[in-house]
């Protein structure tokens, strides 16, 4: 393994127990039945103890916007033209897709980065380069990509996420665009669960029932072809996966090194998160993580499964870009909020729980 | 039926069906794949219809805090002695409880006012007096208040409601405060839709498993006694409900009768949306309601499949005061940005779903 990308893993600890405790304590002093804030109380914990802060905010949060293109797009697989990639980070750039509303109601910043869009895209303010490639080769005929470019791409996308750690970022989200890549994701989450990739593919962007049927067809017959091994995860990720995957992948192991709570959004995102804990062997980055939300694609369910996370959110979701992170990023900000503005019981004076009954006049 | 109520009622229409077809044309022009943001469109075309609004913006949301006490608390039903309710009082107008942090956080304003907690509440800014009694009877040994009593209380928070309206709100939310007040609402849900108690009964703050089996009795003896007749939800509202919630009634019904759309909390909540729409015989009412969350209190769901309505969070939460609805709020707002802001397809220049596909250069 490139030391790099060693050096990243070994920097990942599990969570410390004493701030997990210590939070708990607060949260059991506010003026509420204990455990009555459900899981925003949990998620106030969570933060705490990823974070190690007392106090915890999320003063600024960036959703890191990867765009790359599929080779497997040229088998017909999704509703859309691979054009759209290129013309939807101009969208993302101009501000007006759903991502950057999103982002703006929930007051994060968007991070669009050129992982291996298949064209030259002219340098514009706010686009950053990490290209591997233009596009990936067709997972079908061979290879998506080599190791070199997958370890590239990894360490391009933590590389991002390390600056913007140093620059302040309290929240690192995912978010992805990339025609054709449903089909990469289920490829992976089969890939490295051995699920049947029937049971985790779906219809992406909306595809019909026959093309549904030849999509699942092209990436079994990419799994085949790649001779995937489930032990061997950086291979799963270059045969079958793509760059914007991978350069998430560096995000999310960024996150668990730089003790940043990473909120994951949809599919896509999710077999990053996967691929992320499977490179990581045994070391603890599923506890960085929350899922945004449950996506409509199939296999989500089974990355939510696979991690142990239940998601945020199930708003029938499917488009990608980040858009269940940022909608989600409110539900972080409250339980941030909960945890340091409640008043304690004995602050404000008030009766805990089975104290004396003092009966009252009735009217 | 008192004359002020019937024509709240009578100013109830359904949702106009040209807003709900020309939301969903915006809708599907928006630069993503139709359908794609799933529930966010729902809501964002629900809050168009509502409201007949091309351009929804929740500019000010009122959440309804009404607190009152419960005679039913003697029966020894709760986990907190029934002095929290006029400590709880206090700490909201301190601003330090948990529904004024999230409301805070979701730029609501929290409207406090005292239904009927048993107590004379000394004058303070902020704390509006609507109160019908010093808590209400103790239902387990008749009624727990009059029908007189009821249509006051219903018609009291309705016109706060409408007074709110008059001010420029444009979402009402509900909240409630009162020890005891799950006793009532499993009451009332039991009296309403006929279900078995042991089936819409829960454990409130944290009873343990004693206190419960002893609540469920105490509910089957006030049925019992007081003689609930399903068809006449009034009657029921008035042997078995509470003050608070008998004023959430007057929001809800408000918020339908001027096309305000309201945003439903947890269980308390729960029973007077399921009471306004008995009330109503026939009228919409539901169609102008969302449900915030879905509470850990068994009789939750029930009520939320009684509304065919399904909560948009579902975070174990059991707190009341309005906190599940300040934090859907967000989702709210989001939906608002969506429709608002998103580019079309035309504006953006992108191609549309199954465009001629543009083959493009490997790498």
């Amino acid at each position: 393994m490139n030391p790099e990308l060693r050096s990243l893993l070994d920097r990942i600890q599990p969570l410390d127990s004493e701030w997990l405790q210590r939070a708990q304590s607060r949260l059991d002093a506010l003026t509420k039945p204990q455990g009555s804030l459900g899981r925003l109380e949990e998620l106030a914990q969570w933060l705490v103890a990823v974070t190690g802060d007392a106090r915890p905010k999320l003063i600024r949060k960036v959703v890191f916007l990867f765009a790359a293109d599929h080779g497997v797009s040229r088998e017909g697989v999704s509703a859309y033209p691979a054009a759209v990639t290129q013309q939807m980070v101009h969208n993302f750039l101009d501000g007006d897709a759903a991502i950057n509303v999103l982002a703006r109601q929930a007051q994060a910043e968007v991070l669009v980065a050129d992982f291996g869009v298949a064209a030259e895209l002219p340098p514009r303010e706010g686009l950053l380069s990490c290209k591997i490639g233009f596009g990936t080769a067709n997972m079908a005929e061979g290879p998506a990509m080599n190791e070199q470019q997958a370890e590239k791409a990894i360490l391009a996308g933590a590389r991002l996420a390390l600056a913007e750690k140093q620059r302040g970022a309290s929240l690192f989200a995912t978010g992805d665009m990339g025609i054709g890549n449903t089909t990469a994701a289920s490829a992976l989450v089969a890939g490295l669960t051995g699920e049947p990739v029937t049971e985790v593919t779906g219809k992406g962007t909306g595809i019909d029932d026959t093309t549904f049927l030849h999509k699942v067809a092209v990436i079994q017959k990419a799994l085949q072809i790649n001779q995937i091994d489930r032990g061997d995860p950086l291979a799963v990720l270059a045969r079958v996966g793509g760059f914007e995957i991978a350069g998430l992948v560096g995000v999310i192991l960024a996150g668990a090194a730089t003790r940043t709570p990473v909120l994951i959004d949809g599919f896509i995102s999710g077999a990053a998160a996967l691929v992320a804990t499977r490179l990581a062997m045994g070391k603890p980055v599923r506890d960085y993580l929350a899922l945004a939300h449950l996506s409509v694609e199939r296999g989500h369910r089974r990355v939510a499964r696979e991690l142990c996370l239940v998601p945020l959110l199930d708003f029938r979701m499917r488009l990608g870009e980040g858009t269940g992170a940022a909608l989600a990023m409110p539900l972080l900000d409250a339980a941030c909020a909960i945890y340091n503005e409640m008043a304690t019981f004995a602050q404000a004076g008030i009766s805990e729980k089975n104290a004396p009954v003092i009966h009252h006049p009735s009217s």
